[in-house]
């Protein structure tokens, strides 16, 4: 008898925020391995922001997702059963297999990790790709000195947390944005962020952003865009360098996003803003992770998941992204792991 | 009897375009020599869109101009007395002494220029200040490569057109937006353009962009900002560069300009967007002085000046660039040189 698939399907491309509707929960079975092939069955599923965009059918660096399609996204899995030389019954791999319980893989489309290092979901965040575009996006393009200001929006999110904390460790005073006063302790008492700014209560961001950064804003690790970059800009220092890495205000909008042109500030300030993804660094992708590992390890980098139970709450948890809710990677679990030794 | 020096002073901070109410004419006694000083009369004072900036008391990378006091900017004079051994009359200096006849200058204030080179006017514009801008942010922040598409708005002004002759000495197709047929013709059959987009006359400028730039756009030389900066925005191809070097289009606007954001443009195209002002590579000015001099004895850079006479229409002449019907780079000669050999 075939085994079952449950995969969650993109049923119509959203207008604004997504809904229930956008999502369809299918059945398919699962089709015979062929040589070479590998069965995985879901363990961990990433939901991130980033998703959102490639629901659109617009040109992005990622492709689009498909209608009628699953839902790709970074995932954690189980080799159930193998024709390939090079997995094993029990072995733990990444992929970008998505929102499904089960998937046939070809050997390429996945990759072993090692299930003693570190808990595996960690390989979904902070020693993924998450602590990734956090390394890259603030190390060469923010390029912070010991002792200049850095600002990260979205601080409590999985992106925004390391950046916080690698800024820390490169001698930087860290300046986190976020939305509520649980998240702006949080940054503060568990990863050694130096002030944090709620905009959410703030009355005026602008004079909030002055407050905070008395010395003006170096780097500004930019994970939203909108009124929240908008008040940055103004405090900015000369030279000031914006790692622009998402823009989460702007991504359920319908209409064009407008506000105060940017240019004049940058010829002020000859600063320096540059878009990126973490797959522009993907040649360097081993180096980033060896020393995130190596600060995991050494105690100098915490991370914090929001672990959802569940393949049905896969779409709550996505939406859940867009309310700001969470601290730390938010993740979906969806089995437990049957081969442990 | 003492020398009359005539001056042109700010009369008062414009809210919006300058008009005649912003400068006055004044008369001043030029004082006399002190051990070490040099009386310096001008022959030519450069206009310059980004005087305009001074003229605000805003914070900016340049100080602001101080009311009452005679308009700073770029000239190039005549040493009519020295009482210093480092300058001796008939020599011909540069300086920022700016919108008067005279000038008593500090021996560090001026630096003397070769005559004998090239037209003493060409140190304002093609090998001066004009010339490194358009030098230092094709070069360093642009980084065309052969083949690749550079497009320059503002490209019949005196920054725009040197960086579309020195994209073209790199190899680069270059483009260029400017705001009349005769500029357009003048950018392709003088300068070497490849391409010319009339921005007054195009129905639909996104579109006029996409059908001069088959292949998108790599390099954007940003003297304009606003809506022209739009539209090109659109075009722009995966790690597309753009110096931002000028925003004329809003340096007369009385409320903030506001308009479409673009940090998710950045993100889609990991794009870098950087502002600069030619002081950021001032220790590199000789090597760039040297290359510009090179190019234009070889006859690869051409540039054309469009110089008023008189004193008394300094401020017309400022007032012209925001008009946009000057080609080239815009100058003002006060005086014939009296001390030819």
């Amino acid at each position: 008898m075939a085994l079952v698939n449950h995969q969650i399907i993109l049923a119509e491309r959203p207008k604004g925020m997504p809904d229930s509707g956008t999502f369809k929960f299918v059945k398919k079975d699962v089709e015979e391995l062929k040589e070479g092939q590998i069965l995985v069955r879901t363990l961990f599923v990433s939901v991130d922001p980033y998703m959102r965009g490639r629901m659109q059918d617009a040109e992005s660096y990622v492709e689009p997702f498909k209608v009628n399609e699953v839902i790709e996204g970074g995932s954690i899995g189980e080799v159930m059963e193998s024709k390939s030389g090079n997995f094993k019954q029990g072995d733990v791999v990444i992929g970008m297999f998505g929102w499904q319980e089960y998937y046939v893989a070809n050997e390429k489309e996945i990759r072993k990790i090692d299930p003693s290092l570190a808990p595996i979901s960690t390989h979904l965040g902070i020693l993924g790709m998450t602590g990734l575009t956090a390394y890259f996006g603030l190390l060469e393009i923010g390029r912070p000195k010991e002792g200049e200001t850095v600002v990260v929006s979205g601080a409590a999110g999985a992106v925004g947390s390391a950046v916080g904390q690698i800024a820390k460790i490169k001698g930087a005073r860290v300046v986190g944005i976020a939305g509520s006063n649980e998240k702006i302790n949080f940054l503060k008492e568990e990863w050694g962020f130096d002030e944090g700014i709620n905009y959410r209560t703030a009355e005026d961001l602008e004079s909030e952003v002055k407050r905070a950064c008395p010395d003006g804003v170096d780097v500004y690790f930019d994970n939203v865009g909108g009124e929240i970059s908008d008040a940055v800009f103004t405090q900015l220092n000369r030279y000031a360098r914006i790692p622009v890495c998402g823009a989460i205000s702007t991504y359920n909008l319908e209409e064009v996003d407008i506000g105060p042109r940017v240019q004049p500030t940058l010829i002020k300030k000859s600063a320096l803003m540059q878009g990126f993804t973490v797959g522009n660094y993907s040649e360097r992708f081993n180096e980033g992770a060896m020393q995130l590992g190596q600060w995991l390890q050494e105690g100098k980098l915490k991370y914090r998941e929001t672990i959802k139970e569940g393949f049905e709450n896969i779409p709550n948890a996505f939406l859940d992204l867009f309310k700001g809710n969470n601290i730390g990677k938010l993740l979906v679990k969806v089995a437990e792991r049957k081969y442990v030794e």
